[in-house]
């Protein structure tokens, strides 16, 4: 029962990507030839290998075989790499790639599926990996069995550098979150995994020259070194680079609880607790500072293979080196203006460590003063200028304003994000090559190991389509549509930004009923950008559970995004009697909602917050349901009802308990043109 | 909208054991009082463990708190293992229990939740760990924090031999599906995970003696030893007892793969790939078996510390033996008249190499030949009769029969099976004491790591809790309850009972529009007992994939029971108007969802043969529907329809696909009582 009426629903909202017509890839390759007929999958189904007999390349054409045998549920008594065999699939690879991937590897590959078999051939084990990724995203189910239509594609990367930053810092988060986040990397041909390893609020690599950095800077939530080793083969086996980071000279507490000479105030340190931007800093002008990095960064640089070292360099108040006379004599002896020039003078002597020890720096953007060498690499998290200015003076970039999947905005805003948009737009041909291209960023002092799958997935693989794909590629329908598709492919490689949701609603409620709840939460998100901080009534810490509503609403509400959709067909005329049936469905579930959730909500200390968010989604229901008479019996209502209406929308429309109710504006639209208003003048 | 609907529904057919009431437990404890009160779970959980410091009792209160985090939302930075502070939990066992897990060892426990504080008594450390899962299954969300409800349970087992058999052999699991599993038996209470690790289909272990048997017998899946000493400590630290079953003389042909010369018959040999019994067996009659036997017993006896050693026996049809002209001489010259003797000298001298070894023999009931010392277990597979026959002759027992979780039974129908019911009720006070308990069994034909799960769990809770609560534990309704509690959170351990279901859907249909094949997935279930075998077209093997639709489908349809339940209520006058309407709403949806379904039919070649299943449920629900007319109506159908109806019914219930239609039952009951007939007189 409950399978059927949902699935009314869903065979309403869901176009399935119809595989005679476009195939669901993500990121859409740069070309796609449809061909007729179709390979069909059998128990005899071989792969063999030719080229290049690169063991990265096997072992991915092994993991390849275990994603078909899952896909197909064929056993793996079947479908082998072939020992000579006629094979159904060849893989070609030319070259092995490098020992240690570098930025700018060739990526590309070509591949073909005709009736009769399938090539894959590429220049590198990079390419070929990635063609493999490609070929697991269409498997069909067809009427005469398991196969994969007819299709020719080439395809390469638009930027080289496409990543996704997890702060492993201010939450902690054990090696297999990392690595089955490496998996749906993979998927979506994302090459760099930057991991920001320290912060404020933790210290997370054991270090054998430092051991107090991990051991006191830590609270025993660390990698080994043997961990960190076996995370860098696991992504290398994908086609990812690890770029470590470790920020500097703010962002540095954990440092200090076992290095306390290194700050520029007295001691003692412990671990953050609190979110924000903290006074302390390294104290730049102590000669054992650098000493001190100078191994540190050595021990780093051996563990870390990439060319990259990223030292961070961001939000650093200062407050500390004001109140150290000491600094104050130093910068005043060596004129040195402001904070700004001291972080500079700071930059250049890490620089100077970093190069040594056979690394390129990288930072976020307020390291970028002139006087650094053109090599360095820039990570522009302020805003498409800061890339833009770069790349003028010379340096390399890459975008991550925009790119925030901790801010929660929707995949569409993200997607609309171009690295050469806005002030990149006008750069010569020369600088624009300097933009490396982008990485996402997932910061994470609302993040636990519990949400983080569905904090970053599947809203990265928008970013990563648009680092992937040509520019034009931008249909937002057509990305929703294939995300639906892939978001079920990620939760296949052991992603849980799917199967986080109910047990964290049934914790809220306390019982295995939470159908109330889930209408609720269906429709809400949490507040965005820096909200969060800003609307705490006691401010977080990372002692907080993070078991809220709040923490279990996914960052885009899917309903709330189909019913706006819907909702626009009604006002533009265009909807049917059916789609017109399930806007009323909708909103009478809202409407009654909140009279189911009210014993929930005095049962449970975690939803007591929640009661004006359900008050006001019963409101919202009623007053659509409203609109829609109006509108459906062509009749007016009163100018009282219209300023009655907006005001509730008003209230409804603000956060609360840190979300917000996002059906709220489809709503507005709705009673504005039962008010009489033209909806096509709304935004 | 997919919530709230889904939500009216659930908030009708689940009963949520009220917190204030019952505890969800399961197994229920021997003994339960309620208190009054509740002690709040806050971030300053401490949990001091006294007496007996036993590192794996340490573990297992560590385990405790990553589940108690998990369930809470809290974090690892509070929650933490007490260094003196005053605890909120003090755990205290007396003894440590011994190095190597033995039958009989004192498994109970004692726990009290007052509002100042928790306390859990032992005598060893099997007892609390024992309570520690049960305080895990009764976190409550209340109005005021998560709590544990006041109460006092004292508990221990009815049988010291509770137990899971997986059969590794004619599928073969990787170790994290053990592991999981091993992670549900420890809820639930169970200690006795019994592999059988050979039968003819693959040979499962690394033999370091004799290496063919993995290299040549498992088609390159086997568990190295170091594998199996992993799983054994991780088996030992849920207080589980890990006992290797080689099945041996029959079910033996991936032996003969590597070493035909055991056989009793040329080779040569390879894994078996069919189901079934087959000729071949181990030749009796030769030294070198014994030979063989002594050396690979001796090599598992020291890789497996368990004191039983399952040598299987079951099932030898002789063929073998009667073709061979040597062994029919050997027969006649030793007095052996048939392949019973032949069966039993074999035996008789492999129990002297097992006790040899240091083993206590464990066979199934066709082993028990009174020549055989008293000391060896009988395992009863053929039925309750051969446990108590056993029981008689002073052998020890445990009971398999009717705890077949493959062949696909509903849990009531497990439950209701009682080791000391049919003809060990009657047996003398000593001679009961020879039932040990019993054993739940998973044979792997039709299994995959895919599906496992959903064929073992919740099921085996049902069984686990026969095994370890009160005889009187037996309201079938309250079972049901809990076991919907429990399966939850058992999702939560990993277990993927829950989670294959979708996936194996969309793959069905090769879309994510799933909806109208769960509906018609909901409430089937594949056929019981061995008709799968017996009605298949082509005898399935090892090699055939298992992704149709009775391999997704749920061993016990919840839909359909609970729709029995609702139709019982209607027919015996009980049923209120919503009950009423909840019936309408699914035969409404029966009826409507062939025509959805149709098209995915067409289009997928796993859908084809459910073609049957989908027009008879279609005509099920509109048979149903109309019945419920004349019913509210005071109406009577015409003969004719009745007629024609019954036979409609007749064909529905036949199986198709090698499924059953679950609500056929039940609506045959509706349609009977339209047709005039007392409901009360139907079954």
């Amino acid at each position: 029962m409950k399978s059927l009426l949902l699935g009314m629903v869903c065979a309403l909202l869901f176009t399935t990507a119809d595989a005679q017509d476009s195939l669901p890839l993500m990121p859409m390759p740069a070309s796609v030839q449809r061909g007729s007929g179709q390979f069909v999958i059998d128990s005899s189904f071989m792969i063999a290998v030719t080229g290049v007999q690169d063991p990265r390349l096997l072992r991915a054409t092994e993991r390849f075989l275990v994603s078909l045998r899952r896909q197909t549920g064929m056993f793996p008594l079947s479908m082998k790499i072939s020992d000579g065999s006629p094979a159904s699939l060849v893989v070609h690879a030319d070259h092995a790639g490098r020992d240690i991937q570098e930025l700018g590897e060739d990526e590309s590959y070509s591949l073909t599926v005709a009736s009769s078999g399938i090539t894959l051939n590429a220049p590198t084990s990079l390419g070929a990996m990635h063609g493999l990724q490609t070929l697991l995203q269409f498997v069909a189910t067809t009427p005469i069995g398991f196969a994969f239509p007819a299709v020719t594609i080439n395809d390469a990367p638009r930027f080289h550098w496409r990543g996704l930053m997890i702060d492993v810092s201010r939450h902690f988060f054990p090696i297999n979150v990392l690595k089955r986040n490496l998996d749906g990397m993979e998927a979506v041909k994302l090459n760099v995994f930057h991991l920001h390893l320290s912060d404020d609020q933790g210290f997370r690599v054991e270090s054998k020259k430092f051991p107090k950095l991990h051991e006191m800077g830590s609270d025993g939530f660390f990698y080994t070194q043997e961990e960190i080793r076996d995370l860098i083969a696991y992504a290398r086996d994908r086609g990812i680079r690890i770029v470590p980071e470790f920020d500097m000279p703010g962002h540095a507490i954990s440092w200090f609880a076992g290095y306390a000479e290194l700050a520029s105030g007295p001691g003692p340190y412990a671990p953050e607790r609190k979110w924000g931007i903290f006074d302390a800093a390294i104290d730049p002008t102590e000669d054992g500072t650098y000493k001190f990095l100078d191994h540190f960064i050595a021990e780093m640089a051996a563990l870390f293979p990439d060319e990259f070292f990223h030292i961070g360099g961001d939000e650093v108040n200062g407050k500390q080196w004001a109140g150290n006379p000491k600094i104050q004599a130093f910068m005043l002896k060596h004129g040195l203006k402001d904070k700004g020039d001291l972080q500079a003078y700071f930059n250049t002597r890490v620089q100077a460590l970093v190069h040594k020890h056979g690394k390129t720096m990288e930072g976020w953007d307020e390291i970028l003063r002139p006087n650094l060498p053109n090599d360095i690499l820039i990570q522009s998290w302020r805003g498409q200028e800061s890339l833009a200015g770069a790349a003028k003076l010379g340096y390399r970039g890459l975008l991550s304003s925009g790119y925030y999947l901790d801010l929660m905005y929707p995949a569409s805003q993200h997607y609309a994000v171009d690295p050469m948009s806005g002030a990149a737009a006008s750069l010569s041909s020369d600088e624009k090559k300097r933009i490396l291209g982008g990485e996402a960023c997932e910061w994470a002092e609302y993040v636990s190991t519990e949400n983080i799958d569905s904090r970053i997935w599947p809203r990265m693989a928008a970013i990563a389509e648009r680092l992937w794909s040509p520019q034009g590629v931008n249909d937002v329908a057509s990305m929703y549509e294939r995300l639906d598709v892939v978001s079920l492919q990620f939760a296949g490689l052991g992603l849980t930004h799917n199967s986080y949701y109910e047990p964290m609603l049934r914790r809220i409620v306390g019982s295995e009923d939470i159908a109330a709840l889930r209408t609720l939460a269906d429709v809400v998100e949490p507040v965005k950008e820096y909200a969060r901080e800003e609307q705490a009534v006691t401010p977080a810490t990372s002692l907080s559970p993070l078991n809220r509503l709040v923490d279990a609403a996914n960052p885009e509400s899917a309903t709330a995004r189909k019913f706006s959709v819907m909702a626009d067909a009604y006002l533009g005329g265009k909807a049917d009697a059916q789609t017109k049936m399930r806007l009323r469905d909708y909103l009478t579930a809202w409407r009654d909602n909140d009279v189911k959730l009210r014993p929930q909500i005095a049962a449970s200390f975690l939803l007591q917050e929640d009661d004006s968010l359900s008050r006001n989604l019963s409101l919202l229901g009623d007053a659509g349901l409203q609109a829609m008479d109006y509108l459906d019996n062509n009749q007016k209502p009163t100018s009282d009802w219209v300023t009655q209406q907006a005001a509730m929308i008003q209230q409804a429309s603000k956060p609360s308990a840190q979300m917000l109710l996002m059906v709220a504006g489809p709503i507005q639209k709705l009673m504005s043109a039962a008010g009489g208003e033209n909806p096509s003048n709304k935004p």
